[in-house]
């Protein structure tokens, strides 16, 4: 399954990495850890901030048709009642009543064993299987017992009083609190249709086997946007001639289905549109969208990137259709993102759990038009597995002179430092320049760090290991002449340039991605 | 008690507020809301982020002396156990038995009712005392039950298997993700004594009665960091010399104690530190700084600010020495931060209980010296509360001409959008123009809205309550001489300028607010 060999060792060693330089480490690991949780370090923090404002001032700040909203992780029971979630957000279980008392995932453990697809199958049916076909535990050969439903969703007791009533769910998705507070954002904004509500926010999700290290956990950060539609009007997307001569990768349900392709097939989004991969335009745009977005501002190599359909079994209860676009890790195609098309359904249950009236008004020349908005597009991906794409993809062992250097070659705007600052010596004057070149740099804009420890090849390796694009050092000439040395984590090329010039030259070797950040 | 009528009439004006201009509303209020749960609007998303960045910037990508962290809410259990807040981190609580079954807090029943202090009081105690003085239900005159102990942390289950050890805690502060991950950062990072280690993160605290809006809530994102230092050297402060003149107002526990004063004395920080009012000089620094950052950065009235100090009866379990900086509000003093002495005492408790080693290691000329770090200072606030202050601060009904303006006052930082543009009229010229200087400006960095719907007083009157410190418009002589107006929010002062002096303009009439924002 998931866990192969190679996945395992890449994993190791990327846990390894993350924990050494201060990206990741397992949440309370000095009491074991508590599985599916993580902690961040100060690397890791800066890595994932870059990418969220990234995604907000993109999608969010500087977009005319989205705005923001942020509701509370502790949500109201009726939203998950009126979502469907607490009745579909469920995995079947079975427990082994032998010796080793596992738990086990039983659509998982019937896939495996008697090599079927369970999608369709119920609960009861899928206990009447393990009993048919004498099934036993994968661990140790015991007896499993009654199958039971388990909901992904954790719970808590608001107040002190313990009854159902104060019983209240961790959101799994912010989408809920973007649909249960629709009436909000229309009555205190001024939107105009098409338009998007977005949030970012950790949601909990009680998976029965967290793994994989960021890949699959029980709390994580999710960057999501609902778009909204006329219900007539789910093909009329003015914005698609900006997306059109996008190239993207297509692995439809057909070719799935027919095996006919182990990969893809490779045509511009317009042609995919043509060939009526989408079943609406505003889908096929926001996909188009978020593959610039990873490859342009998330520095993500565009070729490891496919749309993949989802099989009509793997829908989600709300979903008419999904696309994830999925990134080739080097253990293989896995989803990177989700892009549903949810329809009206969601604000459809809640007007009728809720009896508020969630329609939209348009007014137009011809009078009021009264309609539920449409969900063309719900793109929906974790910071986290973002972050582990970016890590994953950008992580590098080359051998510079019999000696191994590890370098994170990740996108400028995404390191954790743009400039590191050397005094070559810890004299004073040298110490003074430096200072005075550090300043200078973070007056700028600029996140800086002075680093006047060990030699310059272990400050070097040191800032490659973390992903600083640059290094800039100070040394006795620089106090003569005001050159200093810029030195490039990638090309590893250094260059000597006046003090005057250092900024130009900056902006110039960080190919203009360091110049928007200047002040 | 804090719930008097000033208040209640100035909340609810507020909250209406809030309500209409897309600030906060209640989570889940199509379904009757959730106590003390709230969700952010698209105005209040924008004004909470600024607010954020603000903090993060100044005080982690800034310094050279703090690193950030961002650890799980989910947290392992063990990490309450040793932290105290299993066992401590409660409220007493009592029923009652007649006909209202309404829930009290015993130890504000106990001091409404009978004018006495109850801190030195136990569980048991109280009981009794309820019994002696026959007191009954304030509500309903009904009996009142047993006392217990409410525990204010939030639980849940993880993992499918319903028994203790799967029971986990939502972290009522991020303090103790700090402590227990203290040894990934100094692991994984070159950090150097004294300094910091810094988590934004939301918080949940079971409150049995939230009120007063944003004030009091059960969930809410705390920015908060551990400042620590050699415990031999905790008055060694470098940087005091930095913030000595900070002019702060002093309400110590003489003067609540003597009620000498209504108010507080004002002085330097230099004074308040040579008067002995601090027991040491790194937790003087942090509050000066921060009473700075209040003032220069969040736009609030310094006049409005002190620093009050915790009785010995408030105090937390884990501090020696606790500061607020309080505010004043229109319906009095209260919190705006708290920044607790926090001693040894969370490091070596997670030292005891994990045996992990929590000491650092220093090393210097004469050798390594081994100590358990001494949080000096804990410097800790609600981003909401901020929020909150920043409203109340800067809401203000003025009348012009006869006519009500509400205007939202905050720092131009704040503001959800730096300028508004608006064509004068829908004509296709105009409109053009408008947007071409819409563009130019969102180019320059600046966050900005497009207006182009109902008469310019009306769209005046929209960004004067949403704070947007100023608003283009475009008319048909800035087709002739390209020559646009310039209005000012507060001062409503309109200047009129041609387009190649805008950006200038802005910085100027910015007072150079803005200008750190343009590229």
């Amino acid at each position: 399954m998931e866990v192969d060999k190679d996945l395992k060792q890449f994993l190791k060693k990327i846990m390894a990495f993350a924990n050494k330089t201060g990206i990741a480490y397992r949440t309370g690991n000095i009491y074991g850890g508590l599985a599916g949780f993580w902690d961040f370090g100060p690397i890791g923090v800066e890595i994932k901030n870059r990418i969220k404002d990234a995604w907000w001032n993109e999608f969010v700040r500087n977009r005319d048709d989205i705005v923001g909203y942020e509701g509370a992780i502790i949500t109201h029971p009726k939203v998950w009642e009126a979502s469907g979630h607490l009745s579909s957000f469920t995995d079947p279980l079975i427990f082994c009543e032998g010796k080793c008392k596992k738990k086990h995932r039983l659509d998982h453990l019937l896939e495996d064993q008697l090599k079927i697809q369970t999608e369709h199958l119920n609960l009861e049916e899928m206990g009447e299987l393990v009993s048919k076909e004498g099934l036993v535990c994968p661990e140790c050969g015991g007896n499993l017992g009654k199958p039971i439903t388990f909901n992904l969703m954790f719970n808590t007791q608001v107040g002190p009083v313990k009854d159902s009533a104060s019983v209240a769910y961790l959101r799994p998705e912010n989408a809920q609190l973007i649909f249960s507070g629709f009436r909000n954002v229309i009555d205190s904004t001024r939107v105009k249709m098409p338009f998007g509500i977005a949030q970012s926010g950790i949601v909990f999700r009680n998976e029965i086997s967290p793994r994989n290290f960021l890949f699959r956990v029980r709390e994580y950060e999710l960057m999501e946007f609902e778009y909204f539609t006329d219900p007539q009007k789910t093909n009329d997307c003015p914005l698609f001639h900006e997306v059109a001569g996008t190239k993207i990768n297509v692995f439809s349900r057909k070719e799935q289905i027919e095996q006919t392709s182990e990969e893809y097939l490779s045509m511009s989004i317009q042609e995919a549109w043509e060939n009526e991969f989408f079943k609406n335009k505003w889908q096929a745009y926001w996909l188009a969208t978020f593959n610039n977005w990873f490859t342009d501002k998330m520095g993500i190599n565009g070729k490891k990137l496919r749309f993949r359909q989802h099989l009509e079994s793997e829908l989600s209860h709300y979903a008419l259709d999904t696309w994830d676009i999925e990134y080739h890790y080097k253990f293989g195609w896995k989803e990177l993102m989700g892009c549903a098309n949810r329809t009206q359904y969601d604000l459809k249950q809640h007007q009728k759990y809720s009896k508020a009236k969630l329609h939209f008004n348009e007014t137009d020349e011809t009078g009021v038009k009264r309609y539920i908005p449409y969900v063309v597009a719900e793109p929906s991906v974790g910071l986290g597995r973002i972050l582990l794409t970016v890590i994953a993809d950008g992580y590098q062992e080359e051998t510079v002179k019999d000696r191994k250097r590890v370098v994170l070659k990740i996108h400028p705007n995404l390191a954790p430092y743009d400039v590191a600052v050397f005094p070559l010596q810890k004299k004073p004057q040298i110490l003074a320049k430096a200072q005075e070149i550090f300043k200078f740099l973070r007056a700028n804009g600029l996140t800086v760090n002075f680093d006047e420890n060990g030699s310059i090849g272990k400050r070097y390796r040191r800032h490659d290991e973390i992903g600083t694009p640059f290094c800039v050092t100070v040394d006795f000439e620089t106090l003569e002449d005001e050159n200093i040395t810029i030195r490039n984590r990638d090309s590893m090329e250094q260059t000597r340039v006046h003090i005057e010039m250092l900024i130009e030259e900056l902006k110039k070797l960080g190919n203009n991605y360091l110049a928007a950040k200047m002040i």
